[in-house]
């Protein structure tokens, strides 16, 4: 059953679909949420950055509160601000109504954890990735989930490129040499190649892939390929020179291959011992998507055997990783953890879009549809194309 | 005075540059030096490779001598390969006709070698950039000097583009987390930046330099700029979408800058103390032209003030880099060796040019034009403008 809040809500939206302006019970909805203190219970999951936080940008972390606090303190809501999220998180629930999550540091919004917040309306992502929300239990719940879209692709785009050129191009053990005092260009040379005229995929060609594509196509590459539920349009397909193939032929013919997918579950595990089986020897693997995408330990033996040559990404499942993620030890890798998408100029878009989806909330006002990963009770995103388990 | 092999050379050059075609002169001299048993002695300094020789494609290495032992030995040439660059090459030099050397590994050839060398008549540099010759000294003695053009201009574009993103993404820092198993990401987010949106330039934007803005176009910096002696053409100018500046408009614009020049006598210590005065406080440098185009100690002074944000780049002065050398313990560095110009895949390509140079020198044929640096007692490169010391 929902809750009155909720049943507000599901309300106004219904008048606002059917009629298309706002209705004087919209006006009075907003009224309420705008004009009574603590409205709301706002909960925010975010990292703690420690000294690092007296760079005001860093927005993000738990001491800078993605500068929120003034906004919904004067219009009358309770703001709580946590990195914890286990136990502190859990007490916070049973009267939480909007929860905002990242997925740097993501707290999971469990099915356990969504029948313990009876009030709990919406979920944003402060970023793009809601796959640490159980989707279905919110759709069965009538919660909300929405993220800050386009907010950090370009961000991630960038570090894809930038992981690429790391493992081609051997950058890691020759930085190594510097600071410990070598010298010795043979073995270095020895496994550094170009990325000009090497075949170069993307598993995924959305808002993140498609641009790591428009960055690659100068760098002439043999070819670029993607896979993807849909097909680009025929402009976008040959204004970066790309070409769609199905994952087996993707997989099979690639130099690089770079993971640009969503997590769901089809993807959970997609680059399994069998993938590794298929690959290309030699391949380089950048994913900077998700890590629960990739099987952790398939992945270790594949880069052990040097089936897969080197591998990249910031992404690891779980997160924070643990010291004895064996991702952090095995040989060839130039991973980092997970900050792509939360660069200092990521961090202003994703706060200003938090703070939109929350005042189009409160006010009353439809969200964009582009930030809607669930809504009124449907995947709103057609990139979460999940089954019913 | 020319030693015999010049004067023939010299004569053959000026019979063919006034016929335009071979002579009966020239048809002699190349079967001179096609069959006649160790007509010339052509030694190569090579870096050693050790175990890493055992890839085939390392051809660059001492013991993969460039792949030319058959090709010399069948011709009746004597081939000489080493790794040492003082006392062994001065051994040999007294008679040695033909000097390969490469950036890599640079044997310095100065004018006292020069003068203890009179059989010398062609500097070969595997690679681009013949810094490491005196070309005043072998353009008295009518050294023709050449290198491998366009052999690793892609390669060194690319390693440019990837070590301006590691510096401006704050690379380093995060993948030491990964390996140390810590995990903050505030930490590293507080100075990492997207490249979009930043002002980019390069000084030079000839082969290397314009290849780097081609690469950077998709990433939409706020400005790409450059400065150089020669202006691009309009058409280039506007395929990348590049304005030209002076050096002091673009040192005091620049949010990231790239040097692409080549090191000569203007070039030489071109950024010092009043340079870093006057650049935009945190610039990001990426060097991969020279290091001596930098000066050491205000470099390092720039970095430890923060008036430089980091910095990056593989070449050094002298190389191989002292294990003492300041720049590879000083904070907020990417740098490398110098290898960038030599992956597998350029040493293909400097491999198969230095064999083009040598075959169109034993057979008479002229040389490319765009591979001779100093030729008949003239720079032929207008890019080492080098007034006369």
């Amino acid at each position: 059953m929902p809750n009155l809040f909720q049943s507000v809500s599901l309300a106004r939206e219904s008048l606002f679909s059917k009629t298309g302006k706002r209705s004087l019970f919209e006006k009075t909805y907003q009224y309420l949420h705008t004009s009574t203190p603590s409205l709301a219970k706002v909960v925010a999951v975010l990292y703690e950055a420690g000294a690092a936080a007296k760079e005001p940008r860093l927005l993000g972390c738990k001491e800078n509160e993605l500068g929120l606090r003034k906004f919904l303190e004067d219009r009358g809501h309770k703001y709580i601000v946590m990195s914890d999220k286990e136990k502190l998180l859990d007490q916070e629930l049973p009267d939480t109504e909007v929860l905002i999550t990242t997925p740097f540091h993501p707290a999971y919004v469990t099915a356990e954890r969504i029948a313990k917040s009876p009030k709990l309306r919406l979920c944003v992502t402060a970023g793009v990735g809601s796959d640490h929300v159980d989707l279905h239990a919110a759709n069965k719940a009538k919660i909300t989930v929405a993220e800050v879209t386009g907010s950090n692709v370009v961000s991630v785009a960038e570090h894809v490129v930038m992981q690429i050129l790391a493992l081609v191009r051997n950058f890691v053990p020759a930085y190594t040499q510097v600071i410990k005092g070598e010298w010795n260009v043979g073995d270095i040379a020895k496994d550094s190649f170009d990325l000009e005229n090497k075949v170069v995929g993307t598993v995924g060609a959305g808002r993140i892939g498609y641009r790591v594509l428009q960055r690659l196509k100068p760098f002439n590459c043999k070819e670029l390929l993607y896979s993807d539920y849909q097909a680009l349009s025929p402009e976008m397909e040959s204004a970066v020179g790309a070409k769609r193939v199905t994952f087996e032929e993707l997989i099979e013919r690639c130099d690089v291959i770079t993971i640009n997918c969503p997590l769901h579950d089809k993807t959970r595990n997609l680059f399994n011992k069998q993938v590794f089986d298929k690959v290309k020897p030699g391949v380089y693997i950048v994913n900077t998507a998700r890590g629960a995408i990739v099987d952790r330990d398939a992945l270790v033996e594949a880069v052990k055997s040097g089936k897969v040559r080197g591998y990249a990404g910031d992404v690891w499942y779980p997160q924070p990783a643990p010291k004895d993620h064996p991702w952090r030890y095995m040989p060839r890798h130039a991973m980092t953890p997970h900050y792509s998408g939360t660069t200092l100029d990521a961090q202003k878009r994703y706060a200003d879009g938090t703070k939109d989806i929350l005042e189009r909330y409160f006010d009353g006002r439809p969200f964009k549809p582009e930030d809607l990963i669930v809504h009124n009770g449907e995947f709103a995103s057609k990139a979460y194309v999940q089954p019913e388990k």
